[in-house]
């Protein structure tokens, strides 16, 4: 049985103030909380009768449909839901052998979940994000990552300062940028990617010491498009990895 | 001033049984409407009085924000809301000199939509569908195109007799294709992207010439993950027209 109060808990979970006060964050659904129940603590879990997964917690306790209704983020429940401690990252600065992604500004939900689940595809262990960029407790970012969540880590940084010091190539997508399929990519640096709408911010681009264009085809018709964020990433991170 | 009977029709055409009896589909905001606006027949118009853009349509009617809220399928209704014809595109078959892609089952509005923009980034002008594929009409794919949908051309068929009858290279993505990175990918043929969950059916699989990998990062690390078909779909047509 779900007390109001935990009903209330649960709800305010939804908005960063409350996540950043409790350092509780939610999940839902069978693979991704268990998923994700491997990497971080457990505080509390709800499930259906027909939840027939891990059920390790620190609270956990079977509740009906309506209930769960009453906690869930998602248009239709899935049978279970689970409360999990946000891990903490001390003093992490960018690997300079690494390949790294850096966010700056990203604003959208589903591209932020996504770009965490392409980072976890390609062996990206860590992302450095703005302090302007979507949060990734948020928990529409937390489903689309589909539980790549558990193995990339994300912190939230001074972006211009931590680009400062790296000792590593850093690389933006630009549309006046080299061609990226010409291009010798280093095995290690970090990837810039920008907001929406505005792209990379003035600062971080004048660290940036090489732009890459990923070209429309053919290269020589006009275009006013562009690409989603994520999807624009993707290209670009497989262009890295498949060079090694 | 909208009549209840437009506000009606309208909203109707949110269902795809309205769509196809009238033939009719809504896109809405300024970049998309007037994009679309150069490829499709404007049967109606409805702007705000801060609308500055184009208002040529068979009928056009300045509204007021809450008229447009009572049509718009946005949770913040921009400024325009257009009623489009459907285009209607007469026996066309898979041009075996061309790069097309072919979706097998698609779902996802979103992932339709983005496919879409990728499709018109990087010059595939068609794109053949299974009939259980997404509704292009759907509002929320016209809206994820961003204007895309105007410059491609999709197809709704029997996608098995279509990949059948084609005389040119068939490629899907499988676990246990052959490492894409280090293919030689050809200029033409068709690329078959499937279902979110399913992937592609047993049928296309089985008419497949070429199966391919997008390999994950590092290649011996087990993955159960798996990358989006937007996603995927980005890095395959992005790997095609490189090799040109």
């Amino acid at each position: 049985m779900l007390s109001k109060a935990k009903i209330k808990l649960i709800n305010q979970l939804s908005q960063k103030k409350y996540r950043q006060q409790t350092g509780l964050f939610i999940a839902e659904g069978h693979k991704t909380v268990e998923d994700m129940m491997g990497y971080f603590t457990t505080e509390y879990l709800y499930y259906t009768s027909d939840y027939s997964g891990n059920k390790k917690a620190n609270e956990s306790c079977e509740v009906t449909y309506d209930e769960l209704k009453k906690i869930s983020r998602l248009e239709t429940p899935q049978n279970v839901l689970a409360v999990f401690k946000m891990p903490v990252y001390e003093g992490v600065a960018i690997d300079p052998e690494e390949l790294t992604l850096a966010l700056d500004g990203i604003q959208d939900a589903g591209n932020m979940g996504t770009i965490i689940r392409i980072a976890d595809w390609f062996g990206i262990n860590n992302i450095f994000a703005s302090k302007n960029t979507v949060d990734i407790y948020n928990p529409k970012v937390v489903q689309a990552t589909m539980g790549a969540l558990s193995r990339v880590r994300v912190h939230y940084v001074d972006l211009v300062q931590e680009l400062n010091r790296v000792d590593a190539p850093i690389y933006v997508t630009a549309l006046d940028g080299d061609n990226i399929n010409k291009c010798s990519l280093t095995k290690n640096g970090v990837i810039v990617m920008g907001n929406e709408g505005n792209g990379v911010s003035q600062e971080v681009m004048a660290l940036a010491n090489k732009k890459l264009l990923i070209p429309s085809y053919p290269p020589e018709r006009p275009t006013s498009e562009s690409l989603n964020v994520s999807v624009a990433t993707a290209i670009v991170v497989s262009m890295f990895r498949s060079q090694i």
